[in-house]
């Protein structure tokens, strides 16, 4: 058996490895916490599809979604957050990251080159390097991609198809993109003739500051695919999500979806919609929201009174991650076998690497997962590695 | 924007777009009936898992697939039919479509060529050509692919990594091959080193005849990657199917998957590997087969009785699909024109032809979704619209 050359090289996901291996305290999850799931009224809905509707919900259903589910989606997005307009489109995906992936499908040709943060999601960057799409890693500041570095790679990279941001609660940095650099960054893209994919799957868990508008709200010249998702707001396991962009564009991805699995699972699909519908959704997203702030500010606390110099990281309005970062020299790999030693697990920057550099002084992070004690216990153990390691 | 060039002349699949199409009398469904959804014991398990288990059915699971799933699907596979060796391995996919993706994508590179049944399943042979693979049609004879014209294809014909191939109750023919033709086209593929992809969504819906044994019962050298499904047998809206095949391939499958979707809907993944566990499916297949049965029956005495040599058709023993061929000189998709005329919907064999041609003399019946009586009153308007075409 000969395996294709774009999948030969592939492994499974460093994260993924680090998951399977058990630990007392993990902060390597990118899972939202279970708490937050609303299991009740989703049982009540299922309920109630299977015994009115599930001749239609358990049956065939169209590439794009359900349409109720499609539209109330997209309404939600326009109203709420002035994303889409008339002249876009929706389709409903399995999860975010079929979204990326669709757009690769069909954006790229094998060879092509892709823009991505660095670091940056591992999924998406292993979903790119399937599709035998070459990366480029544009560094991550304080406030996102460095947009000059951007601006020369695509002054002087060729066959540059699409540039891959997470502008807000970036994962795996957490950092927020402020809007001016937003403006710039499409500014760029059109000038380039260049389109942005907007991955968004956090932008709903504020905990603090000023919600920025997304990026995909500035597009008027159909430069934007906009990457949403219902796993982080409401349960990633249902793999609901979906992606807002071009009339052109979608009916490709479309196509595309079809060949891929014909169609996400239409009776969550019906779920979620009823659920959108007929709940209270914005005040589960703010209650989301009241947990996950305790637990940063939890972190961020420790983290203030037990680290000094010795480490830096950042200070997310929102989402999931918190970065560390180790100073000159040292590796975030190796930190990783010292916390593990003490039964804490972290993901080490490696994974998020563009080029997959071992060199990495980076570390992510996750405190929507663990309670205040681990997350008190773990941090204090973090603190305690870093001493060992350093010293 | 520029639309890659694999998906650049891609369109929606004519099937889906004749689906949109209304008609009082629709044969051109690929659909089970929704009569034969076990929607009470889904519910009642839904139920349960809503209850207690919410919180691993809910939250993000491993791409391999929920893992009393695999196990009890390996497990009734190979103790009932043979399927699978301890050289393989499972992953559950979403739908079997999701199965004959992530094989073409871990198989082939772009421009390697695809050996196909001509006529074949539109969603393969479009996720084939998305793909930029070259596809290669051998004829289906009343026993399936002619092996002839394959063995002269896999001898001329360059850079071949896969046979495609639909042995029992084939869509859109319903055809099967037997077992030596089975035997020697696994040789073949052997001699050749090709993989073959055995897609099998129908062998469990059989209403006549003897069961003929998998290709993959035959292989003891990892040429066969089985695509199975449980869309056909339980519901296709749940998007739950899965692959079995040589270790090597499935872990490639694996992170193909990962980047694609990460999982398939884990609650539903739980929610068959419980009714596949505790409810009687084995009844309630042979329950499907008895309804099934009956229309096919129907549907096949209604066409010897209305219809003489202005129409040959096969004889299935099982599956969805009766497919009709027309006399030397006239064109399915025409006649389809003359039925759509008379509210009968039908699929034409354009739709299935590998290379798109026109010239296809077929056309698709399907008797699992119209009634008894719409058989009766949609095959004597099938008979009317020939008279109408040939005279």
């Amino acid at each position: 058996m000969r395996i294709s050359d774009r999948m030969n090289n592939m492994k499974p996901s460093a994260v993924r490895e680090i998951l399977k291996a058990s630990a007392d305290i993990s902060f390597s999850a990118g899972n939202p916490s279970a708490e937050t799931f609303p299991a009740g009224e989703l049982a009540a809905l299922a309920r109630d599809i299977f015994q009115n509707d599930y001749a239609e919900a358990l049956q065939y259903g169209i590439s794009e979604g359900y349409g109720p589910l499609r539209e109330l989606t997209q309404a939600r997005m326009r109203d709420k957050y002035g994303i889409g307009s008339d002249q876009d489109d929706i389709i409903i995906t399995s999860g975010g990251q079929q979204g990326i992936d669709l757009a690769i499908k069909c954006l790229t040709n094998e060879g092509d080159a892709v823009i991505c943060e660095n670091p940056s999601f591992i999924g998406a960057l292993n979903d790119f390097r399937s599709n035998a799409t070459r990366l480029i890693g544009i560094p991550v500041t304080g406030e996102g991609m460095d947009l000059d570095r951007l601006e020369q790679a695509l002054k002087t990279e060729k066959n540059i198809k699409m540039i891959y941001t997470i502008p807000t609660f970036q994962n795996p940095t957490g950092v927020t993109m402020p809007l001016e650099r937003r403006k710039r960054l499409y500014e760029l893209a059109v000038r380039h003739d260049v389109m942005i994919v907007e991955d968004d799957p956090y932008s709903e868990l504020r905990y603090s500051g000023e919600r920025v508008p997304a990026i995909k709200t500035l597009d008027e010249t159909d430069h934007v695919l906009y990457v949403g998702s219902y796993s982080k707001v409401i349960a990633p396991g249902i793999r609901v999500g979906y992606a807002i962009g071009p009339r052109e564009l979608l009916a490709k991805m479309t196509v595309a979806k079809q060949c891929q699995d014909v169609h996400t699972n239409l009776f969550f699909m019906i779920l979620v919609a009823r659920y959108v519908e007929q709940c209270a959704f914005d005040e589960h997203i703010a209650e989301c929201c009241r947990l996950y702030r305790v637990k940063r500010d939890r972190m961020l606390a420790v983290l203030d009174e037990k680290l000094d110099s010795r480490m830096t990281y950042t200070r997310p309005d929102g989402g999931l991650f918190i970065w560390g970062e180790l100073p000159e020299g040292y590796s975030g790999t190796e930190l990783c076998t010292y916390t593990a030693a003490r039964s804490v697990a972290m993901v080490p920057g490696t994974a998020f690497d563009v080029t997959e550099s071992p060199l990495s002084r980076g570390f992510r992070l996750n405190f929507s997962v663990p309670s205040l004690e681990q997350i008190d216990k773990g941090i204090t153990l973090l603190s305690e590695s870093i001493d060992d390691y350093l010293k």
